[in-house]
């Protein structure tokens, strides 16, 4: 886990998280017991989670609750990525092979749906079943987000609100649910329960959108891919959508997306994208959720967990990795 | 839907399982509602949400519960054969081709989460919390048993126990949520659900192992694929342990395992298993499953739907597709 400040009021329950995770690996069949060693022996940032318990701070309750919560939004987490590595064919994540690279992609497709359910599992722990639902909900807008992102791929003639439904789905659905389902099982009031809902979703948006800038405005260190992949692989993202607005369908790019192959046209439509202006107004776009998310948080009784919330989105808007 | 006598009790009830199926494409993303279509449009034999609806049907009660619930079963299914289909790289299904065969495996894997989740949902609005868990557990068997199958590939030691546990999983699991879960939301007494949940687990592992004896005693036409598949794709199943342990630990299977490319070798190993006295002792195996299941039965009220039970485990042990 790593040191960032926001970490700070739930440092010890996020312990808890990891634990119930590399003990889910114990007094399995050898071989699931393998794959899932293998995926929770390096953790991720623990966002999601965090997210849950920091929402189910202002309220006290019984925080073992919370906690099957959180590992369940952790586990959702990690079978989409899973799921998502095997589909894309993807050899290392967080800097190691993935399940599909060493173990092939049937294993990998199998053990994604092993971590599925078993989040569920713990969701339903929870006894709360409009969370269970939620919960539920949610795997089907992350699918369904992946589908859309799938169809429109190579397609130049996007909608902004294609683009925002899809990364509403892909990613700001479980940012959403990680946020509410922490309020709702603390036994916040409604009030409370709503706005930290808004701000899951409004941090959401803003981490795919800095998500999608990055890929033109990052170094490959920072992001891991090449710069440009999105739009080398056909995946239309907010600064393209943009750059195709400023500079009236910009044929560059539309002719990058129909000749993909063509590296040089490529190169052109992205050096066109990487332009200040597209970049600053995507980074106000962004911008504008974070404003949203932090307004979300203003009728919250002032604490510790608040100001963590507060912080991460400017980690969300300044981060490079 | 076929005419098979024991449907009769709830023919009615599973057209309505059959509509909220089709409803399910509807206003969907265009993408998401062609998979989906594509799915529904070829339905199944439906024997896993009829189960759910006949053990519904001792108690009076809210039906479109149990209608859910049979209709959860049933995506359940589907998401298991569409994630079967891709990762075993099957190119047809109910003589139609696969999803992953259209649009590719990528595709096939998020349809099949997609649809995981929606099953969830459905099970969700039973609002019964054990019997939402008990159906993500079964998600959770049914990846298991796969897995456990996959490692166990090839391997000629394997013991009666692990075959027993991984067709449980695989198979049985789902069908005795199936009866289980119809018999709990009907209101049923304890006894009841507990004679219900038996009847399933008896049914399903009654169900997997005729389908591995008519891998070696079927035809071609009956079960779909080449007699021995099984064995040529190096999973061992009842016929085959039986095989080893009447031959006292056949070497011609010990070696056609070892050396799957022989044809010539495993064309012997598979005529040993077909031996009659293999395949009577596989069949009085599956029988005792049989005569479980039916004995389960009794003490519920008599009624056309304990008819209808007891017709299927008729039709499980002399099925023949």
């Amino acid at each position: 886990m790593q040191s960032v400040s926001f970490y700070e009021p739930v440092m010890d329950r996020l312990v808890n998280v990891n634990s119930s995770l590399t003990e889910m690996a114990e007094r399995k069949h050898p071989f699931l017991a393998q794959l899932l060693d293998h995926t929770f022996s390096t953790p991720g940032k623990y966002i999601r989670p965090a997210i849950t318990l920091l929402a189910s701070n202002f309220y006290a309750h019984d925080e073992r609750i919370t906690e099957k919560m959180a590992t369940g939004v952790e586990l959702l987490h990690i079978a989409s990525l899973i799921h998502d590595d095997t589909v894309d064919g993807a050899a290392l994540r967080r800097g190691k092979l993935t399940i599909s690279s060493l173990w092939g992609p049937k294993a990998a497709v199998l053990a994604g749906d092993y971590i599925f359910a078993a989040s569920a599992t713990l969701v339903c722990d929870t006894g709360n079943i409009r969370v269970i639902r939620r919960f539920a909900e949610t795997i089907m807008e992350l699918s369904s987000g992946e589908l859309q992102e799938m169809a429109e791929t190579y397609n130049p003639e996007q909608s902004m609100e294609s683009y925002l439904e899809r990364i509403y789905n892909k990613t700001a659905s479980l940012f959403t649910t990680a946020a509410e389902s922490g309020a709702i099982l603390s036994g916040a009031p409604d009030a409370c329960s709503e706005a930290l809902r808004s701000y899951g979703h409004n941090l959401g948006m803003a981490f795919q959108v800095v998500d999608d800038i990055l890929d033109f405005d990052g170094t490959e260190e920072e992001t891991g891919k090449p710069i440009g992949s999105d739009l080398a692989n056909g995946v239309v993202t907010l600064p393209t959508l943009i750059a195709m607005k400023q500079k009236n369908c910009c044929d560059a790019v539309t002719r990058a997306l129909k000749h993909p192959e063509d590296s040089e046209l490529m190169q052109e439509a992205v050096s066109i994208i990487q332009d200040d202006t597209v970049l600053e107004e995507s980074y106000e776009f962004a911008g504008r959720y974070c404003v949203k998310a932090l307004s979300d948080l203003k009728g919250l009784p002032p604490s510790p967990s608040r100001d963590s919330l507060e912080e991460l989105v400017s980690h969300v808007k300044v981060r490079r990795s």
